[in-house]
């Protein structure tokens, strides 16, 4: 039996994995924010998202949905880097990680992909902040995992096996697709299989480890590569 | 203020009014059970479904998904036929309801809609029977939603309320669009928009009660007319 034998479900993370997140919230942040440097603010943002996620799992603050904890962390970013950020202005830098593009190989990647196979977003996003990002990157999601379906966060249990519940799918009949080692290791954890997406530029330009594991199932260079491998 | 302004997502009952129920089931079951009249059969197993699903939201029945529920009601109809059916032709006969036809105008006006609108599907059926539905015909969901993220059936408040949550919506900015006056009746109950689409031949040949209601804010031929009057 081959490592993808079964496999009927693709479950992708997004942020980093399907979307550029760097070049989307960078472009935002310098355009709103022009007396800091985009790029490490941008940054900063993003390593506050795991741990303030995971406070909402470890049960020390109640659930509350991405938004709302990226606009908590845009706040703690402002300060550290001593500039103000009035309400409309961090609305607006929290609903710019709703239109950040997409890689090149991801639109075609999944409508590729989804020839064979039921693609899914499994994502902390909200439904609502995901159909917005397909929309805006014509993205062909079978379905739409968003974390408000469960009010849980990856890595939790609840998210990777609620969507293989709803896909009336055995975990082992769900591959995780995540460029990130630590999403696919939880899902590895509750019987999915995995594989890896190298993305080299997720920090732009600041290191970013693609080597993967040897416990993935897969690892690919780009979708389309995944595609390949996949036999689609 | 039209009639439609403001509305941002649409949602659409599936058996009926964006699929040919007995076009695809009286085919499956003129195949399994030849000893029937497969026009009759399939119209009293369908004339089953919204008495049974009332029963669970009754509190009659515990909650149990789609499949489970078709299953006990194609018994009784068997029964009431003199007819017996064995496990797997059962199984088939409820899968049937996975893989039945989009009427002709459906996979273009849904595609021509999410132009200009989320278009999501709000239906009884399971997340994943929908997710087949929508591979087989092609259908442009941009979000699927299924009893089972709710674990309530149409015409139950939790449905149609759960739907516009999700989609970060007021019920005012959500338009339900379907065949059937009952469920557009209690969306419009809880603050939806309405749009009732003509289906003459959904009980294949039996009559069909198109008229609709003054009540709804739209009335459409099919969804290409709907797309027109919608302005996309």
């Amino acid at each position: 039996m081959s490592a993808t034998t079964g496999v009927r479900v693709l479950a992708f993370d997004t942020f980093g994995t399907v979307t550029d997140w760097f070049t989307g919230i960078s472009g935002a942040v310098g355009a709103e924010l022009p007396a800091v440097d985009a790029a490490e603010f941008t940054r900063e943002w993003r390593r506050r998202y795991g741990p303030i996620l995971a406070r909402v799992e470890a049960g020390d603050l109640g659930w509350r949905g991405l938004d709302d904890l990226q606009t908590e962390t845009l706040a703690d970013v402002a300060s550290e880097f001593g500039v103000t950020v009035d309400d409309d202005t961090a609305r607006r830098l929290v609903r710019a990680w709703r239109i950040i593009p997409g890689w090149p190989d991801a639109a075609p990647g999944l409508r590729r992909l989804a020839t064979g196979f039921t693609v899914c977003a499994l994502s902390n996003g909200s439904v609502a902040l995901l159909t917005e990002m397909a929309k805006h990157n014509d993205f062909a999601w079978d379905f739409i995992g968003g974390s408000d379906l469960w009010h849980h966060y990856k890595p939790a249990r609840e998210t990777y096996c609620g969507l293989a519940e709803l896909m009336e799918a055995e975990p082992h009949e769900v591959m995780m697709v995540a460029t990130h080692q630590t999403d696919l290791d939880a899902a590895r954890s509750y019987g999915l299989r995995s594989a890896f997406v190298e993305r080299p530029d997720e920090w732009g330009g600041a290191p970013k480890d693609d080597a993967g594991s040897a416990d993935n199932d897969l690892h690919a260079t780009d979708l389309l590569d995944l595609a390949a491998q996949l036999g689609v």
